[in-house]
């Protein structure tokens, strides 16, 4: 019983199958007709005009982001907690040139304005230190926390005071707009918000996310930094075909949902080890090392967070069976 | 009827069926069981013990194997029509750091010793010019020749003397084995090959190459700037799939031929136009604007090379009435 | 009278005196007969076998040890408030390719065995994070403070078990040393030190400091570096004029020794105010802004460090006058 | 007597008197008084209103100037025999950030429109190539030849009409103008010059390059990336004085006429020798090994440049009774 990361999950069937159906001669790269489609299905979903880029990960639709955002000279301000931070061996490093990452605190891996600020206003506006020229947040977090839209456009205000760019990692987006039930637009572009990687491969795809740019003509250097990192497949039009899947009929709301659920009910039997609010599919739990050895005799699989603490991540596919069997588990501990 | 590029052509069924049969929970990145299996059956078909990464374009894995051999201050040495010079918007230059490409002439794309060392030598051994670290060659070359396991050997054996790193751009080393018939050993390591950019998405993959390193040792660093670039995968399993399904039962040679022959029965239609021997799945005519205007008026699909020119490219499923028809059109313009 | 900074002292008779005596044809770059001496004269001076490359700044040097001695992918060890990461505008970023700075807190600037071996065991072994491959240290730190042979010793052997490099920014480095009235031998290299950015602009040179290297082999990469940087002056020979006349009758030991009795004195008047102890040319004091008005309108210029606080420099021709006035004033205020 | 290298000669006596006239207390890096001057000294002198920044070398100037030109991932047009290409290390991608240089022939180190037309119709306009973004110059050339302002407006216009940046290396700028008898405004921004790297060095200075932006709002992104590199010295204003005493009484003009005048009196003992018109202060020789040996024999230092040819170079204080004998060593061979 899988709790260890929703990366280990396998891919939706429609995922599957769409890829089957692009499976014809077409033109290469991203001249193809399906990943022509992006840009409209993306914007109709948005509510705006945006430009959409399939990538292969979310590791690279962060840095290509952060890297149309700043300059080598200039700084990114994030949480400390953040997947760009820790995670990504410094791909925001070599895609920007060497910016720096500037790190702010926050409970749940969340920053706000007053955080932000301290951090601008710590920096001096001379040559010798890097001047900050972007924000990026995590919604959902990598606490499983999610930041409202009016959150958001708290940051997004102070962005546009001060002149910077705005970043939302959204490799679980879904989730967290499944738990808000608000529309996509208002929880980054009407918040300010102007590049988002859009997460789907933790949530049923395979290997495409998108990078979504609300000012469309980002995108252009952007789409030279992609053939550059070698992220312009040859055979894009399967990348594209994945995303439209995700994107029929909801498919991407749904199976967040599910994720969401699942994680939901199991907080729910272990209210007073949660170390942060559930809030998308991410559990952070009390754990001794005794009942975490007790859980995984029992087969669960999860990771341990540091002593004492342990993160279960629920899929999108995670079996109604293995969510009552942790429920319960956790409730007899 | 398309002639126009590998990459247009459809993905091979058993490569489908192989992602398929991979759609289980599994661990993340690269430490599930199929590509744990990577090593050993690369390791078995090249008849030595190498490092095999999955990489999803050739150009990440073109340019993640010169990272692996020089420094941001040295050069590499190549042909001027080298697809890392010209078409991969400055991969090597990004992965790199900023090393330069070394430009040497030949015909066919191809570069030899003496090119090599003349280029060598034009090269004062001080701080102010930056030094030749590495070569690397295309095999098959951009123009469809191909390189005998005793030309790559003449530059291995240049590489070792000089103390340089030897890199072959494999996207078409299917074609070029399939040519020669000798052993993937004869036509790399053993010629003094280090590091082999294996394709298969031009040969019937969906988004899986290989990035194979003679000397394993190579392959650590590789790693981190793997995930650096963003191209450690979440979901690697289905690349390694990939892989695993083209190896099986020689699929990837089977391919080949196939492009291969279909590119014969083209080129023996029009033997006075070719301006390159054509050794695997590319052919390159001279063909005035007019036969070219003709000939897309019949249906076919195929590139401008120049003024006076024109690249037609096999696929592994080209269908046989298609190769007919073209032969027939050439032979009749 | 000027306490803002020993950046802005004037340059010592004898450098001058040195690059007038130097005036004359020579070998262009590093070729010429004062830079060939440098290698010497330092080994001397080091009681080992030396590689020293003049550079023309403090952060230059910096950025290239740490070019030496970490990979893009990897990460450096510094405290939070070390000169490479708040006032070099991300020069470590742009030598190394994006390297990353890892930060560790500890009184007075200065880090410890302890604090490193927790950030050390923070890093997962893992390609998801970047690995510390160096440890910085600035001796005499940001805040005045000095390392001691045996504190140098410490981190040194900590660099040895975890195979990591250990750099030194001496931008003070000569008041350190007048300080602990230690060889510098015993404060570097046999405490385990690989590379020092020895400081002269502050204390009295022109436009050169030295880059130390204790492992020779390393200097040679950083030739190339240097060159690449556009540091590789052509009138060199006036660089190395600079550093000889500096090491000429212990020049630098002198003019440190004079930096930092004015310190000592100053500091004796205001015992109550120091934020940190004077171990070196700097003096950190609880001021409050009334105070400092004051101090201002007697004549004395300074450095705001943030509310309450000020920080004063003294050079090392700050005169004796001015010394006393500011002893004098403090003790009134 | 030294024909090696104008880099060899020594510094004026008017430099060395004004860095001795800098030297007091003063406001540290680029915010002293004399280092303020520089934007209207240069303004004078080019007639518009221009940024002006010291910089120690001409390598680390042009690398500046390029970086603020062209992205990573775009392409700067230059001679093949460009001192950017070949004598750099590589300077212009590191600081770039990976872009390539472009090569186009043409005698004497000059390109032309058509050359330059022709490179940029080489390039498709899709995102596999790196997209030509600016133009580089070196004036006078790496041959001694001279461009001429109506030259220079050739290249400018055309960049103008592509949307290039127009980059002039101007390390013998100086020796240009002299030959020219042209105004400094004729040749550069009113030609479409964008940035020039005014060399000062081999031309009587010390250690200060002027890298001048006739767009000045180019020079801000230049400010933080000249710190970043290292060459913001903390005692800028010993550079700053070093331009302002070439600057003073044309000293910058005399010194380059004398240099100039020294060559041109050698190229008339040697007409039937030249390779290259001699414009400025370097004479490009067929000399066979024999006749080098003798001149060597004779006492005069010079650069082999190939089989059967050499480059001499005359300075700003190139002795009279030097020039006089080379002039009779060369006629009498």
């Amino acid at each position: 019983m899988r709790f260890f990361s929703d990366n280990a999950a396998p891919v939706c069937d429609e995922v599957l199958a769409a890829i089957a159906a692009a499976n014809r001669v077409d033109t290469a790269y991203d001249g193809d007709a399906i990943s022509q489609r992006l840009d409209g299905v993306f914007s109709d979903l948005f509510e705006t005009r945006v430009a959409a880029l399939w990538i292969s990960s979310g590791t690279a639709a962060n840095a290509l982001a952060l890297a149309a955002l700043v300059q080598p000279y200039q700084a990114v301000i994030c949480h400390a907690d953040a997947h760009i931070q820790n995670d990504e061996c410094g791909a925001p490093e070599f895609y920007t040139g060497g910016a720096k990452l500037m790190l702010v605190g926050g409970q749940g891996a969340k920053i706000d304005r007053d955080g932000v600020t301290a951090c601008l206003e710590s920096v001096r506006a001379d040559v010798h230190q890097m001047q900050p020229a972007a924000i990026s947040i995590t919604n959902a977090t990598e606490y499983g926390c999610v930041y409202t839209p009016a959150e958001v456009a708290a940051l997004g205000d102070l962005a546009r005071e001060r002149g910077l760019g705005l970043h939302m990692d959204g490799a679980r987006f879904a989730n967290a707009v499944a738990t808000l039930g608000c529309r996509p637009a208002d929880l980054t572009w009407r918040a300010g918000v102007d590049v988002l990687s859009f997460g789907f491969v933790k949530n049923g795809g395979l290997s495409a996310e998108a990078l979504i740019f609300f000012r469309p003509e980002l995108a252009d250097a952007t789409r030279y930094r992609r053939k550059r990192a070698g992220h312009l497949l040859s055979k894009g039009r399967y990348s594209a075909a994945q995303l439209l899947a995700m994107l029929d009929n909801d498919l991407w709301l749904r199976n967040a949902r599910a994720a969401n659920d699942a994680a939901s009910r199991i907080a729910a039997a272990a209210p007073d080890r949660l170390i942060e609010p559930v809030e998308a599919n991410e559990i952070f739990l009390r754990l001794t090392a005794g009942e975490a050895a007790s859980l995984r005799a029992q087969g669960f699989d999860f990771y341990d967070w540091g002593p004492g603490a342990a993160r279960l991540v629920t899929s999108w596919n995670q079996p109604e069976a293995e969510v009552a069997a942790l429920a319960a588990a956790l409730a007899t501990l």
